[in-house]
């Protein structure tokens, strides 16, 4: 049986400081700390029940090895604070917030596999493969992209109150398909192995197609499904849109600059791989510095897109954005 | 550009000799060489439309080589018949019968890879990974799988006559989850590896686990899902779930014959593999005798399921059942 990474995670969460936007949600100042571990908590609980272990063995085991390995649960976090700000009801888009950490780690595991980035650790402890063997890890990773569509399509309430439409869960599950398939993350893992040891090569354009679909496309995903499962108009959706385009290439753009200036330790998998393989990386193209300057610039563009809103309800949104600028692992 | 096998699927077809079941079904004797060959274009046409080429080219390449290679479109075809027992408008159960070949493509080009099956050939030609490498393959097999979900969510009609109601896509995708993931094909592929060189091991209980899972399963949910999206009553999904889950065994058991009676080009892969690994099959169990006439009860049982309807209708689901019985490749 596999932790379900609730220390770990709490222990992440808190480390964030973020000041509150809000002066009330409840009866007080919003706790940016308090709701997140609640939210971490809610995912994970939910993560480690929608997967139990069945027959055969190797398969699941190896599906919850990597799903349970902790992580920082950031696209499932967005999904949920960007159905609150619509909504109430946590069963309509939980379904959804898990799919999306399935679909995320599947994409770890295929990404570490020897053909492809070829990682020996990944969130500090060994990858999928290294422990299950390569046929297992692609098995368990198809198997793990299988059941997110069919777990969207399965549990997400379409009757009663505070339900989704059904026709809304459909536009839900092809949305995700888009930005996880051939012209999304898969089409980003193409271009960057594509472009592995041809740094010199890689314009700024293509480094930012890569982090475009690599990364933003899914943390857009989560955003957009979590607002259009709560119900939202479509000039929110748009706004929503940009929120999540600014935050998933400032993702990125800090992943780049965790890998060249934090210890493996630090991160949990391997660090100054870029380097290593010769990756073009914002701090390759543009130095530290400028990097992040970029970063806080992109947070600030996020920001300013939930303005509108009711700052109380906007506050997890917020906060997540500070948070992925500013996170150190 | 890969040719669509247009010719190749004629010539399978037409070899197929099966007895009208109906006298009449328009102004005659129902064709089935005419059927197929129809059907088997018009899959072959929503197959080439449905992946045009885009950026990244390698991608979508690797993915349109092994979706158009050719192959005989078993799922597709009955995917259709078995709406056709119940409704016409074909645009209804097109996308999920091109869903279910791109998610039968994937399989294929991942159980192929060097750490799985290690196969070279397949329909005839170099094996995915062959062509344009393991990390390519891999890849491209996800985005099929993500793509047949996401196919099946964005086209599928939900309004206007003979469309489908959008709760019963969404059971379709649920239930063609459950046939894919981890207790499905998936399942299987899983055990069958653990299987292989360990022959003597295995019993006939564990072969049928891994012919139901690895076959089965998808022709099941071919079957059901077509019928469901035609409007099928529950007593008609549940005949039709006896037929398709005794065509399915029928399917693997003439696929364990085939490996050991035919040449590889015969079959358009590598012959006699199942012997060289060292894999428990029907014939090595059971003999080659005792193979071919289990092989022809479960086709016996599978069209006795079908004699409540009008045989008209259910001609093309009857001549599907023999021509998996009767096949040579």
């Amino acid at each position: 049986m596999v932790k379900s990474g609730r220390s770990r995670e709490v222990e992440v969460v808190s480390k964030v400081s973020v000041a509150p936007t809000s002066a009330a949600v409840t009866a007080g100042e919003f706790n940016f700390q308090e709701y997140m571990m609640g939210r971490a908590d809610d995912v994970n609980t939910a993560l480690d029940q929608c997967l139990p272990m069945a027959y055969p063995e190797s398969v699941h085991e190896s599906m919850r090895y990597s799903l349970l390995a902790g992580g920082k649960r950031i696209r499932p976090m967005l999904c949920v604070a960007a159905f609150e700000l619509f909504a109430t009801r946590m069963d309509t888009v939980m379904p959804t917030a898990c799919a999306l950490e399935m679909i995320h780690t599947m994409t770890l595991m295929h990404d570490d596999l020897p053909c492809m980035d070829n990682d020996d650790f990944r969130r500090g402890v060994p990858t999928n493969h290294k422990v299950y063997g390569e046929e297992v890890a692609i098995l368990a990773g198809d198997a793990l992209l299988t059941y997110a569509f069919e777990y969207i399509a399965e549990k997400t309430p379409t009757e009663g109150d505070g339900c989704a439409d059904p026709r809304t869960v459909l536009k839900v599950l092809s949305y995700i398909g888009r930005k996880v398939g051939s012209t999304g993350l898969v089409g980003g893992q193409i271009v960057d192995i594509e472009m592995e040891g041809r740094s010199e090569e890689a314009s700024l354009e293509t480094l930012q197609y890569i982090h475009a679909k690599k990364t933003a496309d899914l943390l857009d995903a989560a955003v957009v499904c979590g607002a259009m499962l709560g119900g939202a108009r479509e000039e929110d959706v748009a706004r929503l849109t940009k929120y999540s385009q600014n935050i998933g290439l400032a993702f990125q753009v800090v992943d780049d600059i965790l890998d060249c200036t934090m210890s493996s330790e630090e991160l949990g998998k391997t660090a100054g791989k870029d380097e290593a393989v010769g990756k073009t990386t914002y701090p390759s193209l543009l130095g530290l510095d400028e990097s992040r300057r970029i970063a806080q610039k992109l947070i600030d563009d996020a920001k300013a897109e939930l303005s509108s809103y009711d700052q109380a309800k906007a506050a997890p949104l917020l906060a997540l954005a500070d948070y992925i600028g500013n996170r150190q692992n």
